[in-house]
């Protein structure tokens, strides 16, 4: 348990520094992120300190301990601005969630006149949330056997020390390379017309494919093409391996399968739905091409940011975007949801199946990147699909009993899990918030954006007997 | 193509039988029944004999294009009759084709009055379906290894002659249980107080889980609490696997891990709805109880007769049946949807994959029956979902651009690709019926309870181009 308690003490530490330095610099909320810092700073501290000489025996549960514990932990002090500011408890506990998984779900209105205190603090959650998922999917996913990420590791026999300290390395390059990318987004936001501290909270949202933003109105204050064409571009940023940037930077490779059918499915679902639209709105191309790229590329990359309601224009629309909704990006990025790697595995586990029908004894198998897909690894998005499910249809069930309609509960758990953001219909969609609904439906949906977020499996782990029996 | 011109001239020539017979019994509709039955006989007697001193050469592409066209062939010429009558060719096509495929879904009003002919005729469609179903299952699935049928394949090395004799033995045998439960099946719906007719049309649609029934009320129309459980317990017997009746009378041994599981499953969910029901409306206990199991067997088991419109009931109600309406019963009964055996599997599988996180060397393998579950099966039930799940929501979206509203799209595909009947919502609903759909979303749900019949992989194989090669 040593580990578990400095993990979460060094991040209620890091936590705190960042709201002592919000409160300095904004006089207007100094009072709230102050006293939250020295809570959280102070509960931190105590953590640490508790364990700081003990030995730190590490067994291959207590990654799952950490990474299940760190997140709500997360969320619970990221809340406490808020709750210290003015929001009740739970509405409090929701954005936080929200912001740390990078859902971008929000149950607050009135962003225009919120102070910029608050609205930082929902951008740097975001932010936090996105390194912490990809640093925790580089260390985690490998053991859950979930993912397909074990198709990266090396073939390597070394192990030990030098494996970890391969892994350090590659977690610090990929924070350079976020920060980096984080940096040049703000540049472009602010060349574009964003002030200073909207661009900042645009690129620290963007980079994470959380969504938050400084406007009721969303990306669609700015009405601006430029802007519009830039934030595009961006959340498909955060949406690709970062391991795709260091190798091909490193190497001159770009090639990947996933970002290939990412580009793929972008395209597709892009043209399809803009001709469509073209057709039965009568709209201008190039505007309606604008809206319907933005839409999409910020639902399938699980940013959430709206510059339309896409919902409004009938069902064939509020279909495909529910459908895009569980797509998700690029495994190894700050999205959520399937993931192109697993729908890609999926589609070669189809093809030779279907070879198999006229070749029964073919020996050919599903290949990824070139290496054969394992049964192994089958099995394995097989069960995060079925957990998938489970944990949407579950849920929506569920929601459905506060007397929400079908639809909006559906949508609801869906985007949730996926950590999208906005859901389907007037209330939850992109131009509603989740503020009206029942407290206890904003409890669930906590719940299901940190299962989507964790992948399900390591949340579920937690809840079976075995596995604290094996911890105790 | 010989095998297949064969199958289905004599498929043909039965049914122009059978018409013919229908023709003679009821004076009202003899023409159109004599007219029906001499050109079906007509055409299945030139397709037999065009073909009928040919060589009978054989090779495995060939089971599935009989199985595929045999479906086409069926519901063409089950609907000469409807047309004949009054029918629209779009209407007298899907009523043909939802009863053969015993989905049951109707575009037809006014039962009550409707020849009886008609009426005797689409419940003659769903029992052949049905049977035709479960031979079809025999000869086919085990090839196609997507439903874990396998897993019942005998160790046995003897092939050949030895074993087309073993098959048709079997086939044999399950037409006589089939025949015998729908013969009890009218004795008891007789003795409760249904006419001879409305039993005789009622046991049909029972047992082959089809649900047509002799009025716009269906099953409601007698509201007779005897007859409400009779169709309870006989929808379930339909959905039973027909092996497991022969063999627990030839060796007294009725376990079954499929049969539980629908046993579990229904018991579940029935208490849960009551519980719901009863504490939410204030009816009686018994009485709620009493339309929850009938609804709840009549959507699992895939036959959908209705009692009452339990969509009608609010949100809870209306996703926990359609969540139900995925469902389906056992593999080698007349049921469609997913069924048991998937589920079963799926589940096995992740609760391995769930105790691998623990112990990750662990040799420990899903089983079922006691027989470890081969990961060609694990692949093949993947299969079979991505492609249920491809099949529903693309037939979804297609609907929705017929300006169909959301739910009515998804559960129209979800309830015709499960081949359950009737779906969610005031349209399409229990109490409502297909009659208002457009055109176009009458074709492609024809298609859509076709896939889901022959459980997608049989009619996607006849859409691939080296399919078409290897057979020519």
């Amino acid at each position: 348990m040593t580990l578990v308690m400095l993990a979460n003490g060094l991040l209620m530490m890091g936590m705190a520094a960042l709201m002592a330095l919000i409160g300095l610099a904004y006089p207007d909320t100094r009072g709230v992120f102050l006293e939250a810092a020295t809570l959280v700073g102070f509960a931190g501290g105590l953590s640490t300190l508790a364990v700081a000489n003990r030995p730190r025996g590490f067994r291959r549960m207590h990654s799952f301990l950490v990474t299940g514990t760190i997140w709500i932990t997360g969320a619970t002090m990221g809340a406490i601005p808020l709750w210290f500011w003015q929001m009740a408890p739970v509405d409090a506990f929701f954005e936080s969630m929200s912001g740390i998984t990078t859902t971008g779900s929000t149950v607050m209105s009135g962003l225009d006149s919120t102070p910029r205190g608050i609205l930082l603090w929902r951008a740097i959650l975001q932010w936090l949330g996105g390194i912490g998922f990809i640093v925790a999917g580089i260390a985690l996913l490998p053991i859950l056997r979930v993912g397909g990420m074990q198709l990266f590791k090396t073939e390597s026999s070394e192990k030990g020390d030098k494996e970890m300290a391969t892994a350090a390395r590659f977690a610090g390059t990929t924070l350079w390379v976020y920060a980096g990318l984080t940096v040049t987004c703000l540049a472009v936001y602010h060349a574009g017309g964003m002030t200073a501290f909207e661009a900042l909270v645009h690129a620290l949202t963007t980079l994470s494919t959380g969504g938050y933003s400084t406007s009721d109105a969303s990306f669609g204050q700015f009405e601006q093409p430029f802007l519009e064409w830039a934030g595009t571009v961006f959340m498909a940023a955060g949406a690709l391996p970062f391991a795709w940037y260091m190798k091909g930077v490193g190497r001159g490779d770009f090639r990947s399968e996933q970002v290939r059918a990412l580009a793929v499915l972008f395209f597709v679902s892009i043209s399809l739905i803009t001709a469509w639209r073209v057709w039965t709105s009568g709209d201008p191309v190039f505007e309606v091409l604008r809206h319907v790229a933005f839409s999409v590329v910020s639902v399938v990359t699980t940013t959430g940011f709206a510059t339309v309601d896409y919902t409004t224009w009938g069902p064939f629309a509020a279909t495909a975007f529910l459908v895009l909704t569980a797509m998700g990006g690029c495994s190894g990025s700050t999205s959520g949801g399937a993931k192109m790697m697993r729908w890609l595995i999926v589609l070669r586990v189809l093809r030779i199946r279907f070879q198999r029908v006229r070749l029964p004894h073919s020996m050919d198998v599903p290949r990824y990147q070139g290496r054969a897909i394992g049964d192994d690894v089958v099995t394995g998005v097989m069960t995060f699909f079925v957990l998938y499910a489970i944990t949407v249809f579950g849920l929506a069930v569920v929601l459905d009993l506060y007397e929400l309609d079908m639809m909006t509960s559906f949508s609801a758990a869906l985007t949730a899990v996926a950590n999208v953001g906005p859901g389907i219909g007037s209330q939850i969609g992109p131009s509603g918030n989740f503020a009206g609904l029942p407290e206890g439906a904003k409890w669930w949906l906590s719940f299901g954006m940190y299962a989507g977020r964790l992948e399900m499996m390591t949340v579920y782990v937690l809840f079976t007997r075995v596995f604290w029996r094996e911890l105790a």
